[in-house]
């Protein structure tokens, strides 16, 4: 196994790191994942290791010595995370984490930045966000990642910045919006939305583990949209789920507010993730969409 | 003593943190100075801690317990500093300091940026930098204290940061620009410089240390520029001191090539320092530089 390139992978249990174990050991990484809870029962060829890193964000990397980072884990509790505290405890464990890894001879890193990186006033002016455009975070876990990425490219010189936009997908979070709809249409409940016209861009979950493999796997630096490229109102997202659900009766459209400050459109320009990465995703949005919808039915 | 305010400073042995303990005192906190080497003896009512900070930046705060913070601790080295690799463990140290400042009851903290953090690009066509001048660190250390202010101000909501632009006075290493000609002059050897054209914003060391000590006193937050706010070329600075010395014979302009990437005008605008923190420089540049080598002289 020596020269087997070893990946550690933080997060690994999260809504983009379940999906990005199977990748990355297709791609031939030894894949040592990293998580606070119970791993999963069902990833044989995966090296679990149970580890609070915002408590030691070092020790582990002494121990597994891995030659590439992917660096998933945050606080990501729904709704709390854009101004919760937590953020500044992970942009220290971040900030050690890249130290130690580059201290033990690391050679590349790959970690999860955001959407809410860019400046938000205005983007429907802008069209499609590049990873060039203007950064100005509105929010606390926006400034953090931002910050995170200033100090960790200073300290990796070989670092990609996966900029994620909207996910959706098998093991979503109930409180997020495709998961709630889903289970509220599933539940033969009236389900209430916005009016929905803001334009986001969503890529299904396992499409985004698989580019942050394909990322790993890369050479391609700085920042690196993970998203789709297409824009699609959420209006248009919740009426192909209830298309898929046999229940469209079920929507009142329009009967919770915008909330203030939400841009008309976050849309990501996918050029690098495509044309440098060379990553292509699998699902449509509309069979994306369905299939989630079929596991939440099982 | 109960409800005295308790200031814990960093780098307080430095070239800046030494000047700043006496005003702290005059202003009547309880000063408690870290230091990674041997304390001066000459301060009798500042406490001293030895303590490394890289080390452990967490401890000293549980023990002293302040409600101000003046972190002024970073490396130094004239020249390796710009781009040396410690500019990350201090971003590192300085994040967990502030969130370890936080967590135990801290009320308001101070740090040094630099003016390293602002676009040098064109500065000459801004005039005067203002704190909202445009953002783009040149270099590690600059990019180190722009992120560290970011993740920081995340952290303690009271937080003034005081970018720092160029100083002079007793105690500088003897490898800068004033203290190398000073000692030059006084030791009657010819002194080569650069054409010296370039125009920077130079501030005795005494001064700055006030400066310091009058922001942490204030309700101010956010950046504010430490400096004199008046532009002087580096030849005229030169020829001040050689003035002073009673040696012009011995200046050798222009022997030296420009370092590239020199910008042609770096001079705060002050206001914030004046008006908002109400600070008054005492030293005139020429009177500055005169007493700067009356002391190399002693």
């Amino acid at each position: 196994m020596s020269g087997q390139r070893r990946v550690l992978v933080t997060g690994a249990n999260g809504f983009i790191g379940r999906h990005a174990l199977r990748p990355l050991l297709e791609r031939g990484f030894a894949v040592h994942a990293v998580t606070r809870g119970k791993p999963p029962p069902d990833e044989g060829d995966v090296h679990w290791h149970v580890h609070d890193l915002l408590a030691d964000p070092v020790s582990i990397v002494h121990e597994v010595r891995p030659s590439h980072l992917l660096h998933l884990a945050w606080c990501t509790e729904p709704g709390a995370f854009w101004n919760a505290r937590e953020n500044v405890h992970w942009v220290a464990a971040s900030v050690r984490l890249a130290e130690a890894f580059d201290a033990a001879g690391g050679q590349r890193a790959v970690m999860a930045g955001t959407c809410a990186e860019y400046d938000w006033a205005g983007t429907a002016a802008v069209g499609q966000l590049a990873e060039d455009a203007p950064l100005r975070p509105g929010t606390r876990y926006g400034a953090c990642k931002d910050a995170t990425r200033r100090v960790v490219e200073q300290i990796v010189p070989a670092l990609a910045w996966g900029r994620v936009f909207f996910l959706y997908g098998p093991g979503e979070d109930q409180r997020r919006l495709v998961a709630a709809v889903a289970r509220g249409l599933l539940a033969g409940e009236r389900v209430p939305t916005t009016a929905g016209t803001q334009r986001r861009d969503f890529l299904h979950v396992t499409d985004a583990g698989a580019a942050f493999a394909a990322l790993t796997d890369s050479e391609v630096t700085g920042a690196v949209n993970i998203a789709s490229g297409e824009g699609t109102a959420v209006r248009d997202v919740v009426a192909m789920l209830a298309d898929a659900a046999g229940r469209p009766d079920l929507l009142d459209v329009g009967a919770l507010p915008l909330r203030p400050g939400e841009p008309d459109s976050l849309v990501a320009d996918v050029r690098r993730l495509r044309d440098e990465v060379g990553f292509r995703q699998r699902w449509a949005l509309r069979d994306g969409l369905a299939d989630t919808l079929g596991w939440w039915r099982r």
